[in-house]
């Protein structure tokens, strides 16, 4: 995601330490005090801007949202919606996919979700793929067993190979849609990405696959 | 397929026994006696009138070719491309595909089509779609460990059950393409349903599974 540098925005992060967790490895193993709850937690990683989930936390109260993005820019954008909204079940976490175990103890997230994931789609680029395997791996660690990735995306290339890298993993494929607008999908909250995708008629892919 | 039904047709199969193997159970474990060789044995279920199969068995002398049906007219059709091309290595079999455990031995089949299977849309008749669970049961029997299954369609309903129930099953996606007639793919033989799906815009799915 190619975002414009804003000025201030490390400063902007900084000063909201409620929703933007400054000191993630402090917090490892304490997320369900942190949000004084017991209920489930889900996180996007590549969250971008935050539109799916602060839709999602606006739709889900029962459930806490943690969006990662590692771009300052990117993030000091999904935190506007989260301080306009004022959600008291979403949290910014400004860090790579690649290092959550840092972040997260084993099992302490429900449910991991990638939305339009940079598709790299150049072979010798494929271990950024937030699909690629050392990602699955981390993933599988901080989830409990058969815990849960909700992947969509436009990108025909990342798709197919998302599904053959889940599957080579190890991984089942519970459900998969290959029209998701056309299909009976209800609920389904936007992200930036795929308002402007499918606007231009693009399909969307999605897929639930457990470990 | 709705074929029209072909006068004398069931006489024309019986007429030419050394292509139609009117007899199968007495040939399970002896496949590569009937075809004189050893090399690789490729079955297609729901062949249809035999466009795939011939084309392959053209491209490919180094493997033997079974097209299986169980309509009398639709396998008619594909007799008389088997007749017109004189190949050596296609033999077609009027059965059910859940039945070939019937007629081949464990391990005698080395690799499985499906193109363009009936989609059984309902989920009533799920049991009746070609990927479903008891049929991939069917198919790992008569398949070596990790035996695969080639698989194509453009039915994105039958194609999203698919990968699922591959998947569910147990069986791995060695790799998918969600177009492909767009794909580096090289030597595609397009079927009928194939040449008249795709000229009409459909985009053409691709599976390779393996058990
Ligand atoms: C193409 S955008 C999609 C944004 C959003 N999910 C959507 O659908 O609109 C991908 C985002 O993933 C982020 N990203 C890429 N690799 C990442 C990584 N390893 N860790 C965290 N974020 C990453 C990028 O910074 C970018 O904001
Ligand atoms: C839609 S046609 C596709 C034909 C061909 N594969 C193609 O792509 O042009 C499906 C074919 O599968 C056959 N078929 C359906 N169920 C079958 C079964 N259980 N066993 C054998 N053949 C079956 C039908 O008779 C029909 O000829």
């Amino acid at each position: 995601m190619r975002v414009r540098k804003r000025k201030g925005a490390e400063e902007y992060l900084e000063n909201n330490p409620h929703y933007v967790i400054l000191e993630p490895e402090k917090v490892k193993g304490h997320w369900r005090e942190l949000f004084a709850n017991t209920n489930p937690i889900h996180i996007e990683v590549g969250s971008g801007k935050g539109r799916f989930i602060t839709g999602m936390a606006q739709a889900h109260p029962e459930i806490n949202y943690i969006a990662i993005d590692m771009q300052v820019s990117v993030l000091s954008h999904a935190l506007d919606k989260v301080l306009e909204s004022q959600l008291p079940n979403v949290r910014l976490l400004l860090v790579d996919g690649s290092s959550l175990t840092n972040y997260f103890e084993a099992g302490e997230i429900d449910l991991v979700y990638l939305n339009f994931s940079d598709p790299w789609p150049k072979k010798k680029h494929e271990k950024r793929r937030l699909t690629y395997k050392t990602f699955l791996e981390t993933y599988q660690q901080i989830l409990p067993p058969e815990g849960e990735i909700h992947f969509k995306t436009d990108n025909r290339g990342l798709f197919e190979y998302s599904l053959a890298s889940f599957s080579q993993y190890g991984m089942i494929l519970k459900r998969v849609w290959l029209d998701l607008h056309a299909s009976d999908f209800e609920d389904n909250v936007m992200t930036e990405y795929e308002e402007k995708f499918s606007a231009k008629g693009q399909v969307i892919y999605r897929v639930e696959a457990k470990f």
